[in-house]
C-alpha cells in the first residue's frame, strides 16, 4: 500500500519553537485511485481532470456565481460580461476544465454549450445584501437538477466558523449523501466567515484558511476551494502556535493543501490583478500541491482577447505539471 | 449558435468614468427556443405569449393578489372592484394573456372562466399588517394546485436583500423543482427589501432593482416581474458605480432587462397613474426589451369601461412589438 | 353565466368622499353550485346546510373549544358544561347543524352522538396562558384524524396580522391542500392578532376584521367565522379610508361579507349577551349576506333549558332565511 | 345511552358567589367503554387496567424517568436505586400495573422482565440543567419503539403554558397520530410551566392544573398523570373565580378531575412524604375519581422492604376502589 | 435471573450524612448477553470487544476527529499526524479495537485499511470557532453511510445541559432509531456543556459528568464516552449532596460508571499528559467498570515509535483485564 508522498515531505520550519511543515518543490497531488471513489464520482472528475481543459490531472474553472454573490455590480468593469452567454464562450474557447453557476444560468443557457464545456452546478448561494453575521447559502439546486443536465461536479459553499454552522453541516451533509448515492464529485466552497473568524485573524488568515480547509476535508469535499492565506499583523489574534509562526505566504499555503488531504485543492482568484501576480500565484499554487484554480473576475474583468491570451499562458503553465492519470 | 443580440447593442453610457450598457431602440426579446425550456414549459409560455391576449410573443397580465397584500383598502377607489368576479370579466373581456391570483380566488371562481383566460396561480403571499424586517412571503398554494387547476404559470415573489433570503431561496428551490418536473413556468415577483436595501439606496433604486433581475435569472426564473427603477437623491448611498452613474430611466431599466438575461420581463404597473404617463412607460418598457406588462390597480382601481378603453391602447401598443412564434 | 348578485347590490356610502358598499336587505348568499367545490366538499357542505340543524341553507354551529383556548374558567358560569357530553346533548337536542371542537373531544364522546349531530373537528389551538405576542395556533389534528371520525368540515384558526403569519399560512396551505385531496370543507376561524393589528385600530376594528376576512378568502377558505366588527375611536388609528368612513355597524359587517366573496360567512358569538341583543345580531348578520353563526358561550354559559329555548328562537329566524338548495 | 355519572354529582360550592363542583363521596371512573377506544388502546388499557398491579380498573405505576429529569442525585437517599434493575425488580415483586421509563432503560434491562411487568415507555423528556424558561420535552423514543418492545402504553410530558406550546401541540399531535394509527394508548404527563404560569398562581394552583387537566383531554390523552392542587396565598394572582373560590384541597382535586373529562386520572407523587400522608392522598384521590396513581420517588427511595410495604397498603387502598370490567 | 454485580458491590461512602457508593476492586462490567442487543449491534460489538484490538472485552480506541473539533492546530505538536492515514497506520499497526473519525476521513482513506483496523464512523461535529453557548453539533454523516462502509459502530456527541438539548435529543433519537433498525452500535460522547452547567460546577465536575453518563444510559448509549471527573472547589456550586460529597477521583469515576448502567465506559484521554499519568488513569478506570479507553492526543501527538511503546503497554494492562465472551 502506497504511503501518499504529501505529508512524507514534511520538513522543519522556521517558525519559533514550534515544528511545521515547509513545502518542497512540485509536491505531489492525491491521485483519483487513492481518494476512494466511487466509479460514477471517479469517471467524473476523470473527465474534468484528464478530457477537458488542461488535462493532465490539472483543473482550470470559471466560475459565474457572482451574479447572485455580488450583484450585477461586477459586470461593468467589462459590460460584455452581464451576459452569461459571454462566459460559457469564454469558457468553451479558452478550453476550461469546467464552468461553474447557478441553476437559472444551467438552465437557460448550458444547452447551447452541452458537451462544448463540462459542467459543474452550483448548489447553494446568498446575495452580499443583507448582514453576513450569520452567513449560510441555502440550497438553489440539487444533486439530481445537476445530474439532470449533465454536469460533472456540484459546488456548495460551506462558511466555516459561521454561527449558523450546525444547519449548514446539516445540509451539506443531505447534498453529500445525494453526490455519493449519484457517484456526483462534490467541490466544497470553504470560506471562513463570521465575527469569531474576524476575531481570531480574520477570514485570510492562515488559521482560518487551514481550518476551512480541514473542515472541507473531514465532511467530504472530493475538491475544496481555498483562498491564498494572507499574512498580516492580524494573525497575532490567531491562537497558537498560529500566532508565532514565522512561515512565508507559499509555506502557508503548502500548510493549506496538506490540511486538505486528499481533498483536490483549487486555489480561488479573488479581486482582478495583474498578470505578473497571477501567474506567479498560480505557480507557486502548484507547485505547493494545488490541483488548479479557480478564477472568475480576473478571466472575464478583463477584454475577452485579454482573457484568452491570459488563459493560454494558464495552459502553458498546467502542461508543466502534467501527470498521467494513475 | 446565434449569439443574443441584446448584449450585442451594448453602447458607452454617460457615465462619469464608468462604461454602462445603453439601450438601443427596439431591443430584442428572449425567444422562446433559446431559453433552454422543457416541452411543458414550452407548450404553457407560447400559449401565453401567443394564443391568448395580445399576442405575438408579448404579455398583459391582470394581477389580483392586492387583496392579500394590502388588504381590500385598494378596492376602496372602485367598490366593483371588491368582488373577484370582476377582474376575472375584465380579463376575459380585455383579452388578457393571463390573471394571477392566489388559491381561493383560484379555486372559488376560475370554473366560471376556465380556458377563457388563462390562469397564472401565485404561490406565495404575505400580509401587510406585521413588520416587514423579516419580509417573506409563505406559500399559499403549490405547482400541482397550479397543474390541478388548469394554470399556464405560476407565480413566487422573492424578497431580494431580506434577512430570511435563506429560508426565500430554499422555499423557491422547491417550487423551482416542482415546476422542472411538471413541465410549468415560474414567474418571479423580484422585490427588494429590508433595511440593508433600504440603506443602500432604497427598494426603487437602479442598485437594488438590477441585482433583483439578476436574482432571478439566477434562480431559474422563467419571467421576472420587475419595477421601473425611480432615479433619485439616494442612489448616492448605493454602492459604486451605481452611486454615480448617469443614466435616464430609460437607460436604468434596459439594464435591468440585461440584468435579467433570458429571463422575461415584465414591468410592474405600482399605484394608480394618468393614461398618458401609464402608456409612455409601457412603450419604453417594450423598447427596452421587456416582454410585457403586469398592471393591476391601474386597470381595476380604473371604471370598468375606462378600463377597457385603456386595454385597448395597450394591445395597439403591443401589436407594434408583435413577433412570430421562433 | 350569472353574476353575483352580492355585489351587484353596491351603493354609494355616507362616507365623507370615500364610495363604500352599503347593505340592501337581504342579502344573498353564495350557492353551492358557485363555489368550485369538489364532489366530496359539496356533499358534506350540503349535509350540513340542508340536511341537518335548521337547513335551508343555513348553519347553526355550537363550538366546544373554549376549554382549550380560555381554560375551564368558561365552565363555571353553568358548572354542567364542564362536562364535553353537555354540549354533545345540546346540540343534538337542539337540532344543530353541527358542533365543532378538537380531536380528544371527538374521539372520546363522538362515538355516543355519531350521525345524530355532525361533526366539525377543529384541527389547530393554542391556549390562553403565554404572551400573545406571536400568536400561532399549532395543530392538534388532521384532515384524515376528522375523515377517520365522519366529520363534515374541518375548522382552522388563522391569526391575521400576527408575526408568525408565514408559519401560519404554510400549515394552513397544508391543511387546505388535504382537504382539498380529501373532500373535507373547511371552515377558517379568521382572527386579527398582534402588536400591528392593535396600533391600526384594534382587533374588532372594520380595518382588521375587513382584511381578516379577505384573507381568508385567498388562502382558499369554504367558510369563515367572523367577528362582527365594533365602531369606535380606535378606527382613527386605522389606514385610510377605514379612519373615515361613517357607517353603521351593520353596513361595516356587510362590508365584511362582501369581501370574504365566495366564503360562506359565520357570525362569531363571542362573550355571552342578553337574548334580544343576540337575537338581533343573528336578524342583521343574515340580513347582510351570513350563513349563519357559531355561537359557543351564549349557549352552553345558560342553563339547557334557557338554551334551548333560545335555539328555538334561533331555528325561527333562520326558517325566514332558508332558500332551496341550487 | 348513559349519561356519565361524574357531572351528575355536582354540587353548589362554598366559593363566594360563584357556583363550583364540590365532590360527592366515591366519585365514579370513567369506563373502558365509554371512552371510545380503538381496539388495540382498550386492549392494552384492560391489560394495565384489569389483568396486572391491583387491577379492578385501578392503576399503580412506577415511574422511574428521574435520572433524566433532575439527574442521578435522586439516587442518593437509597443507593441501590441508582440500578435501574433495582426499580424493575420492585415494581414486579410489588405487582405494580406498569413500569415507566426511557428507551434506553427499556432496550437494555427491559428483556429480562418482558411480560412480567407490562411496560410504558416514556417518549419525551429533558434535563434539568438549563434555563425552563421556554420548557419543552424533546422526543426520546417513538410508538413503534413502544410497539417493538412490547409497552401497553405510551407516556408524554406536555408543558401547558410555556411558551413553546406551539412545538409542544405539534410533536404531541405526531406522537397521538401513531398512537391512534397502533392501537397504543397514551398516557400525558401535564405539568403547568412558564413565566406565565408563575405570574397566574404557580405550576401547583388549581387554575394551572385544572386548565392542564382540560388540555390533556382536548388534545387526546386516554390517560392524565396530574399533580395534586396546593391551595395557597398565590392563589390570589389567578384569574377569576381561581383567585376567590374557597374549595378545600379534596375540592379541588376532584374539579380538576372532572376537567379531565373521560381521561383517567393518575395522581402525582411528587417529593417523597411520610406514609400516613401519602396513604391518605391516595384515598381522596381515588374518592374524586381518579384511577390510580404515579408515585417513583416516595416508593424507590425507601429501603427495598419498606416500599414493599407501604406497596401492600396500596394495594389494599385499592381493592376498596375495585370494579368489574365493562 | 442474575442480578448485576455492579450495584451489589455498594458501600457506604466518606460523605458527611450522605450515602454514596464506593468502588470495589475490579468492578464487573456489563455483559453483551444483559444488555439486550439485537444480533446485529451483538455482533458488531463482539467483533470491537473480542476480535480485533486488545480483546477481552475490552475497547482501546484512537480517535481523530480533532481536525474539526479543534482544527489543524492540534497536528503541530507531531506534524506526520497531519496526514490521516498516519493515524489508520498507528491503529493498525498498534492493534487498536477500532478508529473513530468523520465521514470525509472515512471515504477518502478506509479502503485502504478496510477490514484491517475497525472502523467507528462519528456522525455529529462541529468546529471550535464560533461561540459555545447553545453548543450543538449537527450530523456529518449517518447510520447508512456507516453500514455502506462497514463500520462497526457509529459515534455521536450529546451536549448535556446545552440549551440546544432539544433539538440535540432529538436528533439523537433519529440516529438510534436508525442504529437499532439497521443492528448498528451506538457510542455516544456524553459531553457536559453551556453556561448552566458552569454555574453548577463546571463541565469537569462529578455533578455534571455524572448527569452525562445517565442521560446517555436513558437515551440509549450502548457504550458513553465519559470524561474522569475532577475533583476541585468549583464542586461547592454543585447542587447537594454533590456541593459535600468527600469521595477520591477513583470514587467519583466509580460513581459515574454506575450511573452508565448497562451502557459500556470508554474514558476519555483528554489533553496529552505523562506516560505514569496516563497509564495509572486507565488501572483506575478499569478497575472502576470502565470497558476501555479512547485516546487520541495522547497517542498521535507522540512520535509514532513512543505512541506504539505506550500502546504496547496498554495491550499488557488490558490483558489482566480481559474476561471470555459470555
Amino acid at each position: 500500500m502506497p504511503e501518499p508522498s504529501r505529508s512524507a515531505s514534511t520538513a522543519k520550519g522556521a517558525a519559533r519553537g514550534v515544528k511545521t511543515n515547509a513545502p518542497a518543490k512540485r509536491q505531489r497531488r492525491p491521485g483519483l485511485k487513492e481518494m476512494g471513489l466511487s466509479a460514477g464520482k471517479r469517471t467524473r472528475l476523470r473527465h474534468l481532470l484528464y478530457d477537458h481543459g488542461p488535462g493532465g490531472g490539472t483543473l482550470l474553472v470559471l466560475p459565474i456565481d457572482q451574479g447572485l454573490e455580488h450583484g450585477p455590480v461586477d459586470f461593468f468593469e467589462n459590460p460584455e460580461a452581464l451576459d452569461p452567454a459571454y462566459q460559457y464562450r469564454l469558457a468553451r474557447d479558452g478550453r476550461f476544465s469546467a464552468i461553474a453557476l447557478h441553476i437559472g444560468l444551467a438552465e437557460k443557457y448550458y444547452h447551447e454549450f452541452a458537451g462544448e464545456v463540462p459542467l459543474i452546478l452550483k448548489l447553494n448561494g446568498k446575495t452580499s445584501i443583507p448582514s453576513d453575521t450569520e452567513a449560510f447559502s441555502a440550497l438553489t439546486g440539487s444533486v439530481e437538477d445537476a445530474v439532470r443536465l449533465g454536469a460533472d461536479a456540484v459546488g456548495y459553499t460551506v462558511y466555516v466558523g459561521s454561527p449558523a454552522q450546525d444547519r449548514d453541516f446539516d445540509q451539506f451533509r443531505r447534498v453529500r449523501q445525494d453526490a455519493d448515492r449519484l457517484g456526483m464529485p462534490i467541490i466544497v466552497w470553504a470560506y471562513p466567515r463570521g465575527e469569531a473568524v474576524a476575531k481570531k485573524g480574520g477570514k485570510e488568515s492562515l488559521y482560518a484558511i487551514d481550518y476551512a480547509a480541514r473542515v472541507a476535508l473531514e465532511l467530504g469535499a472530493d475538491v475544496v476551494k481555498l483562498n491564498y492565506p494572507v499574512r498580516s499583523e492580524k494573525d497575532r489574534d490567531s491562537p497558537p502556535p498560529y500566532n508565532t509562526l514565522q512561515v512565508t505566504a507559499e509555506q502557508a499555503f503548502h500548510r493549506v493543501v496538506q490540511s486538505a488531504g486528499r481533498s483536490l485543492v483549487l486555489v480561488s482568484g479573488g479581486e482582478k490583478v495583474g498578470d505578473a501576480d497571477l501567474l506567479a500565484k498560480v505557480r507557486a499554487s502548484m507547485d505547493s500541491g494545488a490541483t488548479g484554480i479557480i478564477f472568475g473576475r480576473n478571466l472575464w474583468q478583463r477584454p475577452r482577447e485579454q482573457a484568452l491570451a491570459l488563459t493560454r499562458q494558464l495552459h502553458e503553465i498546467f502542461r508543466e505539471y502534467a501527470q498521467p492519470p494513475e
